[in-house]
């Protein structure tokens, strides 16, 4: 019988991530390309080279408001090449198979379910830590039909303006750009820190995996800006602790890599705010799938589609 | 054919609402008593005064966080004397016949559903708006099984900190309690309003109502009190476009009879904040079935169950 795949894609702020997936969910071959300059590029060359024999379809997923039903991107805050149908459009012309969009943190709650820890939840929140903040629920087994922005909520309702044009959202408090931002501003202002002799001096180069060792080396600095995000990072998924009651929290995304300062900040002050016969109840843990629960649930969208 | 019917109850934070309602939705005989002090009490009286030949159960909203599978309250803030399953058991031993628990929100978009506004929606969120601020949400036509408890979103991380133990939650800045208790305040302080010459002059006394007459009547402090509750509910409004995306906001409770000053301003404030191509396609509108809301859709759980 002839072998079945998928082109999965994850196409966020920062990285695009692309995979050739079988049916059974194997990750056949991946490959990583920057996304910030020219995604629509990065997107058409990627699945270049993983077209194959047997693809039935390229499932994308992508940082920002997605129309499932016209296969589109609506907005993105972060990557506005790729609003409107265009780049999708181009890819369906000239590989002749359907193209599937989704939201990219939605494909990676979609691929926990599959493949992932999430199998073990009929009612889960994942919520993507990265360059923004995103999220997507499995509702009774199903991914929630549903924008589930929760890097927008407003957790300071007077706050900084946000990119989405809101004010106070999340993101801008607990994500990773929020800790580069933070770091860099006080870095102008003379606070002291290993991070300065990082990057060749060079501040404006500072990443959050930087901030992450110069913690783990002992920079209180750098402690202070991971534990900082974190208790904002807690706020917020006591919020959806609050909405959701969901069975687990599964945290996806590069910041998760640093989880024993972040993350357990986010635990401890979520644990102070939600209400504790939810709180109790809850798993909150990291995503087993790592890099590959965005590609593994877009390319779950194409088999799913074929199945029903 | 023998007519049934069931009594909803709707138990909040400053009243008691039931009634005696028909399997058409047809309320047939309404009782409203106070609820903050002895909840439990006016809660069976209501049932004994309701109770009728063909009464197939009996439906109880009630704000708090609810266990339905077993039929008690876990935790409500507001009304600690019904926690547990004492008065519900109660209730079941003295008439014989079921008794189903669920938060009073979520009741009320049921009851919109069934009965109401919500029938022209398959997505919706309800919110209403009292002395506390809850929330309901109808997905793909059926209540969504989650706390729901929007009211304790936290939107002002670093705030005030709520009864339920968390920080800074909505309903400290945008329900009926937050808006007194900005009035006394600042009344204490020596702001002019003509407030202080209600209520024989002891603003102790002072409701939402006369805040609302008040700004009716020109007064610039009361419309400026009703204003600012409203701008905070409008940054509540806005997470929950941002994170449910539905077709509709109903909204419910003694609030909304403020509409033109409170609701306005919040609409206004949300549509500034929620993702626009979100905001353009929701429509916030009253609830249609206004205080019945509530005890339909707690009666209704009883005429559900029997049918399934």
């Amino acid at each position: 019988m002839k072998k079945h795949y998928a082109i999965g894609i994850d196409l966020g702020s920062t990285n695009l991530r692309a995979a050739l997936v079988s049916e059974e969910g194997e990750v056949l071959k991946r490959i990583k390309a920057p996304s910030a300059e020219g995604p629509g590029e990065a997107l058409m060359k990627a699945v270049g080279e993983l077209f194959a024999d047997g693809v039935l379809g390229i499932g994308c997923g992508a940082a920002g408001l997605i129309d499932t039903d016209r296969g589109l991107v609506i907005k993105s805050p972060n990557l506005p090449a790729i609003e409107g149908a265009g780049i999708f459009d181009a890819i369906r012309e000239k590989f002749g198979v359907p193209v599937f969009v989704e939201n990219n943190a939605k494909a990676a709650a979609l691929g926990e379910k599959w493949r992932g820890e999430g199998r073990a939840f009929r009612n889960f929140v994942l919520i993507s830590l990265g360059t923004g903040i995103g999220g997507g629920i499995i509702y009774n087994d199903s991914l929630l039909d549903a924008a589930t922005e929760l890097g927008h909520m407003s957790i300071i309702a007077n706050g900084e303006k946000c990119s989405c044009g809101s004010y106070g959202c999340l993101e801008l408090y607990a994500s990773a750009k929020a800790m580069v931002s933070r770091a860099v501003t006080a870095l102008e202002h003379g606070s002291e820190s290993i991070l300065k002799e990082c990057c060749h001096g060079n501040i404006y180069k500072v990443t959050p995996g930087d901030i992450y060792a110069a913690a783990l080396d002992g920079d209180t600095f750098s402690r202070e800006i991971l534990r900082e995000a974190g208790r904002y990072l807690g706020v917020g998924i006591a919020s959806v602790i609050n909405i959701f009651s969901p069975e687990a929290i599964l945290l996806s995304g590069g910041l998760v890599g640093a989880w024993n300062i972040y993350v357990q900040e986010a635990i401890k002050e979520a644990s102070r705010r939600a209400f504790k016969e939810l709180f109790e109840r809850v798993k909150i843990l990291p995503s087993s799938l790592g890099d590959d629960a965005g590609v593994l649930g877009s390319s779950y969208l194409v088999f799913l589609c074929r199945s029903t």
